[in-house]
């Protein structure tokens, strides 16, 4: 199924490194024909859409009390405890991301500082389908709460039945959003960027979708709403040395191949036993999966590449820049310091890419395709603007006034020029 | 030219706060016909789009060390200086924003923490035209050099005799930039987008430009080069009290209003005198100003609102979100405990807005056109992913595996499960 690949020059990289192209050029007409849709006719637009392509006459798009009341007496005490973990370590981690940034004086009577602000309004979407990802609400909401937010809201697509995954409303209403809407696809993301009769309009959206998800996000970012990152398929990156577990990594590999069949797995090592014992090891644990079809088709993407160092392999995976990097080696700490380009990083044998997903207290909304080079992954960070401020006292224009002069100067903005010389004059003539 | 707007009722607020709308549909064929040209044709495709815009016949493209030789001894002592003052500012306020963010064990034996790294390559755009816009190479160039982006190239278009002006040279030598490009418009977007013979690829693209460059920037956005943020015209809000200075108002509003005919400049106030006051100053200072037929179009579309309060202008100027804001009042410390939405502000009467343009130490490169509701200014954040890192040892699989297990479950992934209980029964195993 996927065999070791050897003796492969590094000019020759770029080849390994590029991830399966999608086409989804013929998408534009038909997600710009949605999005005008939901842009002229708002909620009648969504509940036609809800009709067509779901099958489903919705009444009212927004969840009701009465249904998350009943969402939380069907989810079992063991998945609400579960939750409880994850969304602990998951706010722990976040919490620590709110950093009061100090006020810096620049020069005598010039004073600078920044402050984050939550953007006030955000839409978070998340993906109807097979599995219900409560998980990824955990990942948005939990943030964004910390950020203090004062509108989060979620759109989510129900089922043939109107009803929508209990666990899903149940983690919804754990960390405090209760504006639910039932509306999926690209009219759910036309309803938050432009806004409805019932459903808010945002400043921001963020989380995963299909295709025509992604496309609506792009074509609404041109219009001025923030998104979250550009998306693509999941992918994992192993690098492991000889105390790498064949076992395990075999287990993160298919992990990751049953998320989709254009999910891609790499596993590069210095090792050729190592690489030979993991795709054995894949070979067995395959079998036993439900969703073993899926994962077979993601592992034809994927590859065994066996290089001629582990620092070989570190900079093979920065030309790659994964989305998860697992590092299956004791010398993990330290190969760390040398990663460049991933979204989140596993270090050791014991740090599976689940608990990423799930639980450790990381974000697992993150850059993919190539877009860890120059994106970051979720963080608090997205659900603020740092809004700078300065404030220069009479001291501070003699000090810097000149400066500003002669550079407005340069620059032929005699306007701004005097902005300065009209403050400096009114000093000298007290 | 301006008259002061009174009585406007709260819900009719957004008439004011729009921008005045741009059309530039049309320009989407030509920038898309521009860049392809480019990744064809590439070095061959800029020399001619050189000679066809700019009417100048280049023989290599890159700037040599002669010609920054020359530019050194052409700027004055004065003008260098200006430029250190404004440097070291600029150094200071960037390298404050550089914090390491501490280890946190989020659950026994589960330790997650974040690293900032910088983006590899970046490339920055300086436009040519009327004013050689130096200052803004300081503003893009110094947080990528503290970020420790390995790779910083700047394009910016020449003259039709082949020249730079020699500020802009000067400026880029002066932080260490050494890799510059005779290369404007679309083309240079394209350029550094893509990656020519002579000009490397970069993974994101910072500066200002005009509307072909803001649509380039829009489309490899779109192939997945990262931008600095969504452009649109210059513009400035004034909140001014009893104790605004209304010559020192009129001067910031007119600093503002020389970028450019489509700028647009806002003053509000609780006091009708201040406001009048400032719309007389605005008269007699602007027939005095080189570029007075810019500012006199860009005040048509500017505003003067009288509102009931100081707090309501707030609140105007948090719906309005703009790219500066400058608080004309000595209460403007505690007023900007509820700014909301604002690039940068600038608080009480010495603190003009060309301070921050050029010399205070803030990035002058900001949202404008409303998106400081959802995007920050330019920042040392600007120039780095941050990259999360997850270390969970044999303790820490213990204590969170069984989460990951049922949440895993709960979402149907049992491969994801899978990679826990492998590893919960190895640690039971030994």
């Amino acid at each position: 199924m996927m065999d070791v690949i050897q003796n492969v020059k590094k000019e020759d990289w770029s080849v390994l490194t590029k991830r399966p192209t999608m086409d989804n050029g013929t998408l534009d007409d038909t997600v710009r024909s949605i999005l005008s849709a939901v842009k002229r006719k708002k909620d009648a637009a969504l509940k036609e859409f809800a009709l067509q392509f779901d099958q489903v006459r919705l009444e009212s798009l927004a969840v009701t009390p009465d249904e998350v009341k009943t969402a939380i007496s069907l989810v079992s005490d063991e998945l609400k405890e579960a939750i409880n973990v994850a969304r602990e370590n998951i706010e722990t981690f976040h919490s620590s991301q709110r950093i009061a940034e100090a006020m810096v004086e620049t020069s005598s009577g010039v004073t600078c500082w920044r402050r984050s602000v939550a953007i006030e309004k955000v839409g978070l979407y998340i993906p109807g389908g097979s599995a219900p990802l409560f998980s990824t609400i955990l990942m948005l909401g939990i943030p964004a709460k910390i950020a203090g937010c004062e509108e989060v809201i979620l759109c989510t697509p129900c089922n043939a039945q109107g009803a929508i995954n209990p666990a899903v409303l149940y983690t919804a209403h754990l960390i405090g959003i209760d504006k639910i809407y039932k509306v999926g696809g690209a009219q759910a993301i036309g309803a938050m960027a432009y806004g409805t009769e019932t459903i808010p309009q945002v400043y921001k959206i963020l989380g995963p979708g299909n295709q025509y998800v992604t496309k609506a996000k792009e074509l609404v970012q041109l219009a001025g709403i923030a998104i979250d990152m550009p998306a693509g398929p999941s992918e994992v990156l192993v690098i492991a040395d000889e105390t790498g577990n064949p076992s395990f990594i075999a287990a993160d590999l298919l992990s990751q191949a049953e998320h989709g069949p254009d999910s891609q797995v790499m596993v590069l090592s210095d090792n050729e036993t190592v690489l030979n014992r993991t795709l054995q090891a894949l070979e067995k644990q395959l079998d036993d999966l439900p969703r073993k079809e899926v994962a077979r088709q993601a592992l034809k993407n994927s590859k065994a590449v066996l290089l001629s160092s582990i620092n070989e392999c570190v900079e093979f995976s920065n030309q790659y820049a994964p989305e998860h990097l697992i590092i299956a080696s004791k010398r993990a700490r330290s190969l760390a310091d040398n990663i460049k380009n991933a979204g989140s990083v596993f270090l050791g044998n014991y740090s599976c890419e689940s608990a990423g997903d799930y639980a450790s207290g990381t974000n697992h909304t993150l850059p993919t395709n190539g877009f860890a080079r120059n994106y970051s992954g979720v963080s608090l960070d997205s659900f603020v603007k740092k809004i700078t401020f300065q404030e220069v006292s009479q001291q501070g224009i003699k000090t810097i006034g000149k400066a500003i002069e002669i550079m407005a100067e340069a620059e032929q903005l005699i306007a701004h020029k005097n902005a300065v010389t009209i403050r400096l004059k009114e000093i000298e003539d007290v």
